[in-house]
Protein backbone atom coordinates (compact mmCIF):
# COMPACT_ATOMS: atom_id res chain seq x y z
CA UNK A 1 0.00 0.00 0.00
CA UNK A 2 3.08 2.28 -0.97
CA UNK A 3 2.81 6.36 -2.00
CA UNK A 4 5.23 7.08 -4.42
CA UNK A 5 5.67 10.69 -5.03
CA UNK A 6 7.69 12.06 -8.10
CA UNK A 7 9.28 15.13 -8.32
CA UNK A 8 10.31 15.84 -11.60
CA UNK A 9 10.57 18.92 -14.25
CA UNK A 10 7.89 19.81 -16.71
CA UNK A 11 7.99 18.47 -19.97
CA UNK A 12 6.50 14.33 -19.76
CA UNK A 13 3.97 13.63 -22.04
CA UNK A 14 1.36 11.38 -20.97
CA UNK A 15 1.73 8.63 -22.54
CA UNK A 16 5.34 8.95 -20.64
CA UNK A 17 3.64 9.05 -17.58
CA UNK A 18 1.71 6.12 -18.32
CA UNK A 19 4.42 4.03 -18.72
CA UNK A 20 6.39 5.08 -15.47
CA UNK A 21 3.43 4.78 -13.78
CA UNK A 22 2.67 1.07 -15.15
CA UNK A 23 6.39 0.14 -14.81
CA UNK A 24 6.51 1.48 -10.69
CA UNK A 25 3.29 -0.47 -9.86
CA UNK A 26 4.68 -3.50 -11.83
CA UNK A 27 8.13 -3.08 -9.48
CA UNK A 28 6.08 -2.36 -5.86
CA UNK A 29 3.82 -5.69 -6.65
CA UNK A 30 6.40 -7.59 -8.14
CA UNK A 31 9.38 -6.93 -5.68
CA UNK A 32 8.29 -5.27 -2.55
CA UNK A 33 4.65 -8.05 -2.84
CA UNK A 34 2.19 -4.85 -2.38
CA UNK A 35 -1.61 -5.21 -3.70
CA UNK A 36 -1.73 -3.60 -6.82
CA UNK A 37 -4.96 -2.15 -6.22
CA UNK A 38 -2.65 -0.03 -3.03
CA UNK A 39 -0.36 1.19 -5.11
CA UNK A 40 -0.82 5.24 -5.60
CA UNK A 41 1.54 7.38 -7.61
CA UNK A 42 1.63 10.86 -8.01
CA UNK A 43 3.26 13.08 -10.34
CA UNK A 44 4.86 17.13 -9.19
CA UNK A 45 6.18 18.79 -12.30
CA UNK A 46 8.16 21.43 -11.71
CA UNK A 47 9.50 24.59 -13.81
CA UNK A 48 12.86 24.53 -14.47
CA UNK A 49 13.77 27.50 -12.07
CA UNK A 50 12.11 25.11 -9.63
CA UNK A 51 15.03 22.62 -9.69
CA UNK A 52 18.12 23.12 -8.33
CA UNK A 53 21.01 20.80 -8.26
CA UNK A 54 24.44 21.79 -6.53
CA UNK A 55 23.16 25.23 -5.61
CA UNK A 56 22.60 25.65 -9.20
CA UNK A 57 18.82 26.01 -10.66
CA UNK A 58 17.94 23.88 -13.62
CA UNK A 59 17.09 27.39 -15.59
CA UNK A 60 20.77 28.50 -15.24
CA UNK A 61 22.50 25.18 -16.36
CA UNK A 62 23.87 25.51 -19.90
CA UNK B 1 2.87 21.92 15.54
CA UNK B 2 2.28 19.52 12.22
CA UNK B 3 2.49 20.11 9.15
CA UNK B 4 0.01 18.33 6.77
CA UNK B 5 0.61 17.61 2.64
CA UNK B 6 -2.90 17.41 0.70
CA UNK B 7 -2.10 16.01 -2.73
CA UNK B 8 -5.49 15.82 -4.78
CA UNK B 9 -6.50 16.03 -7.86
CA UNK B 10 -7.05 19.70 -9.58
CA UNK B 11 -10.81 20.77 -8.96
CA UNK B 12 -11.94 21.69 -5.72
CA UNK B 13 -13.36 25.18 -4.69
CA UNK B 14 -11.21 27.65 -2.36
CA UNK B 15 -15.01 27.23 0.07
CA UNK B 16 -14.13 23.10 -0.23
CA UNK B 17 -10.80 24.08 0.74
CA UNK B 18 -11.66 26.40 3.82
CA UNK B 19 -14.07 23.08 5.31
CA UNK B 20 -11.05 20.62 4.65
CA UNK B 21 -8.47 23.29 6.28
CA UNK B 22 -10.25 23.85 8.98
CA UNK B 23 -11.62 20.56 9.66
CA UNK B 24 -8.08 19.13 10.14
CA UNK B 25 -6.72 22.07 12.01
CA UNK B 26 -9.78 21.49 14.47
CA UNK B 27 -8.90 17.48 14.63
CA UNK B 28 -4.92 17.91 15.03
CA UNK B 29 -5.82 20.48 17.97
CA UNK B 30 -8.46 18.33 19.88
CA UNK B 31 -7.18 15.10 18.90
CA UNK B 32 -3.12 15.45 18.55
CA UNK B 33 -3.45 18.50 21.09
CA UNK B 34 -1.17 20.60 18.90
CA UNK B 35 -1.52 24.68 19.16
CA UNK B 36 -3.82 26.07 16.19
CA UNK B 37 -1.32 28.22 15.54
CA UNK B 38 1.23 25.53 14.86
CA UNK B 39 -0.67 23.73 12.33
CA UNK B 40 0.04 24.29 8.67
CA UNK B 41 -1.85 22.67 5.41
CA UNK B 42 -0.13 22.55 2.41
CA UNK B 43 -2.16 21.56 -1.04
CA UNK B 44 -0.81 20.65 -3.74
CA UNK B 45 -3.28 19.77 -6.34
CA UNK B 46 -2.26 17.58 -9.37
CA UNK B 47 -3.38 16.83 -13.36
CA UNK B 48 -5.20 13.73 -13.61
CA UNK B 49 -2.33 12.39 -15.76
CA UNK B 50 -0.47 13.32 -12.47
CA UNK B 51 -2.00 10.81 -10.34
CA UNK B 52 -2.14 7.20 -10.68
CA UNK B 53 -3.90 4.18 -8.97
CA UNK B 54 -3.21 0.40 -9.16
CA UNK B 55 -0.97 1.51 -12.20
CA UNK B 56 -3.36 3.20 -13.97
CA UNK B 57 -3.40 7.08 -14.51
CA UNK B 58 -6.83 9.04 -13.53
CA UNK B 59 -6.75 10.48 -16.77
CA UNK B 60 -6.99 6.76 -18.61
CA UNK B 61 -9.76 5.41 -15.58
CA UNK B 62 -13.26 4.92 -17.49
CA UNK C 1 -8.35 9.64 -4.26
CA UNK C 2 -6.07 11.82 -1.84
CA UNK C 3 -3.02 11.34 0.01
CA UNK C 4 -2.43 13.13 3.27
CA UNK C 5 0.99 13.20 4.59
CA UNK C 6 1.47 14.34 8.49
CA UNK C 7 4.46 15.27 9.93
CA UNK C 8 4.43 15.76 13.45
CA UNK C 9 6.54 15.19 16.85
CA UNK C 10 6.93 11.57 18.52
CA UNK C 11 4.62 10.80 21.15
CA UNK C 12 0.85 10.21 20.09
CA UNK C 13 -0.54 7.44 20.80
CA UNK C 14 -2.34 5.01 18.63
CA UNK C 15 -5.82 5.97 19.69
CA UNK C 16 -4.99 9.48 18.71
CA UNK C 17 -3.30 8.50 15.51
CA UNK C 18 -7.23 6.18 15.23
CA UNK C 19 -8.88 9.50 15.99
CA UNK C 20 -6.87 11.63 13.61
CA UNK C 21 -7.10 9.74 10.36
CA UNK C 22 -11.01 8.72 11.16
CA UNK C 23 -11.14 12.53 11.18
CA UNK C 24 -9.15 13.57 8.49
CA UNK C 25 -11.00 10.58 6.01
CA UNK C 26 -14.47 12.17 6.89
CA UNK C 27 -13.10 15.63 6.14
CA UNK C 28 -11.90 14.41 2.81
CA UNK C 29 -15.04 12.53 2.09
CA UNK C 30 -17.34 14.95 3.14
CA UNK C 31 -15.99 18.09 2.00
CA UNK C 32 -13.79 17.27 -0.97
CA UNK C 33 -15.91 14.59 -2.42
CA UNK C 34 -13.67 12.14 -2.61
CA UNK C 35 -14.18 8.08 -1.97
CA UNK C 36 -13.69 7.15 1.40
CA UNK C 37 -11.62 3.99 0.01
CA UNK C 38 -8.85 6.25 -1.87
CA UNK C 39 -7.87 8.66 1.07
CA UNK C 40 -4.18 7.54 1.98
CA UNK C 41 -2.96 8.82 5.11
CA UNK C 42 0.36 8.59 6.19
CA UNK C 43 2.11 9.61 9.49
CA UNK C 44 5.90 10.45 9.82
CA UNK C 45 7.03 11.11 13.47
CA UNK C 46 10.37 12.84 14.16
CA UNK C 47 12.26 13.80 17.25
CA UNK C 48 12.53 17.29 18.84
CA UNK C 49 15.60 17.69 17.00
CA UNK C 50 14.50 17.72 13.60
CA UNK C 51 11.86 19.98 13.78
CA UNK C 52 12.75 23.73 13.56
CA UNK C 53 10.14 26.77 13.91
CA UNK C 54 11.49 30.09 13.65
CA UNK C 55 14.91 28.62 13.11
CA UNK C 56 15.03 27.22 16.28
CA UNK C 57 15.25 23.03 17.32
CA UNK C 58 12.04 21.79 19.23
CA UNK C 59 14.67 20.39 21.19
CA UNK C 60 16.05 23.75 22.18
CA UNK C 61 13.00 25.25 23.47
CA UNK C 62 12.31 26.51 26.95
CA UNK D 1 16.83 14.81 -12.49
CA UNK D 2 13.76 13.21 -10.54
CA UNK D 3 13.36 12.68 -7.25
CA UNK D 4 11.00 10.02 -5.98
CA UNK D 5 10.12 9.43 -2.64
CA UNK D 6 8.73 6.23 -1.71
CA UNK D 7 6.15 5.94 1.60
CA UNK D 8 5.84 2.28 2.53
CA UNK D 9 5.14 -0.63 5.76
CA UNK D 10 8.14 -0.91 7.38
CA UNK D 11 8.98 -4.96 6.70
CA UNK D 12 10.88 -5.08 2.96
CA UNK D 13 14.71 -6.86 3.20
CA UNK D 14 17.54 -4.73 1.56
CA UNK D 15 17.28 -7.00 -1.14
CA UNK D 16 13.36 -5.63 -1.93
CA UNK D 17 14.69 -1.92 -1.97
CA UNK D 18 17.41 -2.92 -3.99
CA UNK D 19 15.58 -4.23 -6.85
CA UNK D 20 12.72 -1.26 -6.38
CA UNK D 21 15.77 1.13 -6.50
CA UNK D 22 16.70 -0.42 -9.83
CA UNK D 23 14.08 -0.87 -11.57
CA UNK D 24 12.35 2.64 -10.68
CA UNK D 25 15.15 4.04 -11.81
CA UNK D 26 15.36 2.08 -14.96
CA UNK D 27 12.26 3.31 -15.76
CA UNK D 28 12.72 6.73 -15.56
CA UNK D 29 16.07 6.53 -17.45
CA UNK D 30 14.04 4.79 -20.49
CA UNK D 31 10.72 6.16 -20.09
CA UNK D 32 11.05 9.90 -18.70
CA UNK D 33 14.59 9.99 -20.54
CA UNK D 34 16.37 11.38 -17.59
CA UNK D 35 20.10 10.55 -16.72
CA UNK D 36 20.81 7.62 -14.45
CA UNK D 37 23.09 9.60 -12.45
CA UNK D 38 19.66 11.84 -11.55
CA UNK D 39 17.74 9.57 -10.47
CA UNK D 40 17.93 9.80 -6.58
CA UNK D 41 15.17 7.82 -4.36
CA UNK D 42 14.15 7.78 -0.69
CA UNK D 43 12.40 5.26 1.10
CA UNK D 44 10.43 6.26 4.36
CA UNK D 45 9.22 3.29 6.21
CA UNK D 46 6.35 3.83 8.10
CA UNK D 47 4.69 1.34 11.04
CA UNK D 48 1.08 -0.27 10.82
CA UNK D 49 -0.10 2.54 12.90
CA UNK D 50 1.40 5.33 10.99
CA UNK D 51 -0.30 4.23 7.25
CA UNK D 52 -4.50 5.05 7.41
CA UNK D 53 -6.44 3.56 4.31
CA UNK D 54 -10.13 4.53 4.45
CA UNK D 55 -10.41 6.09 7.65
CA UNK D 56 -8.60 2.44 9.49
CA UNK D 57 -5.12 1.94 10.36
CA UNK D 58 -3.43 -0.55 8.72
CA UNK D 59 -2.58 -1.84 12.50
CA UNK D 60 -6.38 -2.25 12.76
CA UNK D 61 -7.00 -4.28 9.53
CA UNK D 62 -8.52 -7.81 10.06
CA UNK E 1 23.36 13.35 -0.41
CA UNK E 2 19.82 15.30 0.59
CA UNK E 3 16.79 16.41 -1.28
CA UNK E 4 15.12 19.20 -0.03
CA UNK E 5 11.97 19.99 -0.85
CA UNK E 6 10.49 23.41 0.02
CA UNK E 7 6.78 24.25 -0.23
CA UNK E 8 5.95 28.09 -0.39
CA UNK E 9 3.43 30.83 -1.87
CA UNK E 10 4.07 31.46 -5.64
CA UNK E 11 5.61 34.70 -6.20
CA UNK E 12 8.96 34.78 -5.81
CA UNK E 13 11.56 35.53 -8.85
CA UNK E 14 13.70 33.54 -10.29
CA UNK E 15 16.48 36.02 -8.54
CA UNK E 16 15.02 34.74 -5.21
CA UNK E 17 15.25 31.33 -5.83
CA UNK E 18 18.64 31.28 -7.09
CA UNK E 19 20.11 32.90 -3.80
CA UNK E 20 17.68 30.62 -1.82
CA UNK E 21 18.92 27.27 -3.57
CA UNK E 22 22.83 28.43 -3.48
CA UNK E 23 22.71 28.96 0.44
CA UNK E 24 20.78 26.18 1.26
CA UNK E 25 23.10 24.36 -0.89
CA UNK E 26 25.89 25.97 0.89
CA UNK E 27 24.46 24.77 4.54
CA UNK E 28 24.55 21.84 3.30
CA UNK E 29 27.64 21.29 2.49
CA UNK E 30 29.24 23.38 4.91
CA UNK E 31 26.88 22.39 8.06
CA UNK E 32 26.14 18.60 6.79
CA UNK E 33 29.26 17.46 5.13
CA UNK E 34 27.58 16.53 1.91
CA UNK E 35 29.20 16.47 -1.68
CA UNK E 36 27.68 19.53 -2.88
CA UNK E 37 26.81 17.66 -6.02
CA UNK E 38 24.49 16.00 -4.50
CA UNK E 39 22.25 18.33 -2.75
CA UNK E 40 19.03 18.31 -4.81
CA UNK E 41 16.48 21.02 -4.17
CA UNK E 42 12.65 21.05 -5.72
CA UNK E 43 10.35 24.59 -5.06
CA UNK E 44 6.64 23.46 -4.83
CA UNK E 45 4.90 26.81 -5.24
CA UNK E 46 1.32 27.02 -4.05
CA UNK E 47 -1.54 29.74 -4.35
CA UNK E 48 -2.71 31.86 -1.60
CA UNK E 49 -6.09 29.46 -1.34
CA UNK E 50 -3.89 26.21 -1.21
CA UNK E 51 -1.81 27.23 2.01
CA UNK E 52 -3.77 27.47 5.26
CA UNK E 53 -2.43 28.50 8.71
CA UNK E 54 -3.92 28.24 11.94
CA UNK E 55 -7.01 26.68 9.74
CA UNK E 56 -7.36 30.09 8.30
CA UNK E 57 -6.16 29.96 4.28
CA UNK E 58 -3.93 32.67 3.51
CA UNK E 59 -6.66 33.74 0.75
CA UNK E 60 -8.41 34.64 3.54
CA UNK E 61 -6.38 35.91 6.23
CA UNK E 62 -6.78 39.81 6.36
CA UNK F 1 5.20 30.98 5.67
CA UNK F 2 7.66 28.20 3.73
CA UNK F 3 7.53 24.53 4.57
CA UNK F 4 11.00 22.94 4.20
CA UNK F 5 11.49 19.43 4.36
CA UNK F 6 14.98 17.51 4.18
CA UNK F 7 15.51 14.06 3.64
CA UNK F 8 19.20 12.98 4.27
CA UNK F 9 20.89 10.00 5.58
CA UNK F 10 21.09 9.50 9.62
CA UNK F 11 24.35 10.34 11.14
CA UNK F 12 24.10 14.63 11.94
CA UNK F 13 24.47 15.88 15.48
CA UNK F 14 22.03 17.65 16.81
CA UNK F 15 24.60 20.73 16.39
CA UNK F 16 24.91 20.44 13.13
CA UNK F 17 20.83 20.14 12.78
CA UNK F 18 20.83 23.46 15.10
CA UNK F 19 22.89 25.21 12.39
CA UNK F 20 21.18 23.75 9.26
CA UNK F 21 18.14 25.14 11.01
CA UNK F 22 19.41 28.43 11.82
CA UNK F 23 20.85 28.85 8.07
CA UNK F 24 18.10 27.92 6.05
CA UNK F 25 15.63 29.70 8.50
CA UNK F 26 17.99 32.91 7.41
CA UNK F 27 17.88 32.51 3.54
CA UNK F 28 14.38 32.21 3.44
CA UNK F 29 14.19 35.29 5.59
CA UNK F 30 16.30 37.35 3.66
CA UNK F 31 15.63 36.25 0.56
CA UNK F 32 11.96 35.08 0.21
CA UNK F 33 11.23 37.90 2.54
CA UNK F 34 9.05 36.01 4.69
CA UNK F 35 8.51 36.54 8.47
CA UNK F 36 11.06 34.17 10.43
CA UNK F 37 8.19 32.44 12.97
CA UNK F 38 6.68 31.01 9.81
CA UNK F 39 9.61 29.27 8.59
CA UNK F 40 8.67 25.45 9.68
CA UNK F 41 11.59 22.91 8.90
CA UNK F 42 11.25 19.22 9.30
CA UNK F 43 14.24 16.62 8.93
CA UNK F 44 13.49 13.07 7.71
CA UNK F 45 16.25 11.00 8.73
CA UNK F 46 17.11 7.71 5.95
CA UNK F 47 18.92 4.69 6.93
CA UNK F 48 21.79 3.72 3.96
CA UNK F 49 19.51 1.52 2.72
CA UNK F 50 16.91 3.97 2.16
CA UNK F 51 18.31 5.91 0.12
CA UNK F 52 19.39 5.59 -3.36
CA UNK F 53 21.42 7.11 -6.39
CA UNK F 54 21.76 6.53 -10.07
CA UNK F 55 19.81 2.88 -8.89
CA UNK F 56 22.12 1.86 -6.56
CA UNK F 57 21.73 1.99 -2.76
CA UNK F 58 24.10 4.31 -0.48
CA UNK F 59 23.95 0.46 1.43
CA UNK F 60 25.61 -1.05 -1.56
CA UNK F 61 28.18 1.85 -3.06
CA UNK F 62 31.67 1.48 -2.10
Amino acid sequence: MPHIQITMLKGRTIEQKRKIAERITDAMVEDAKTAKEGVIITILEVEREDYAHGGVLMADKK
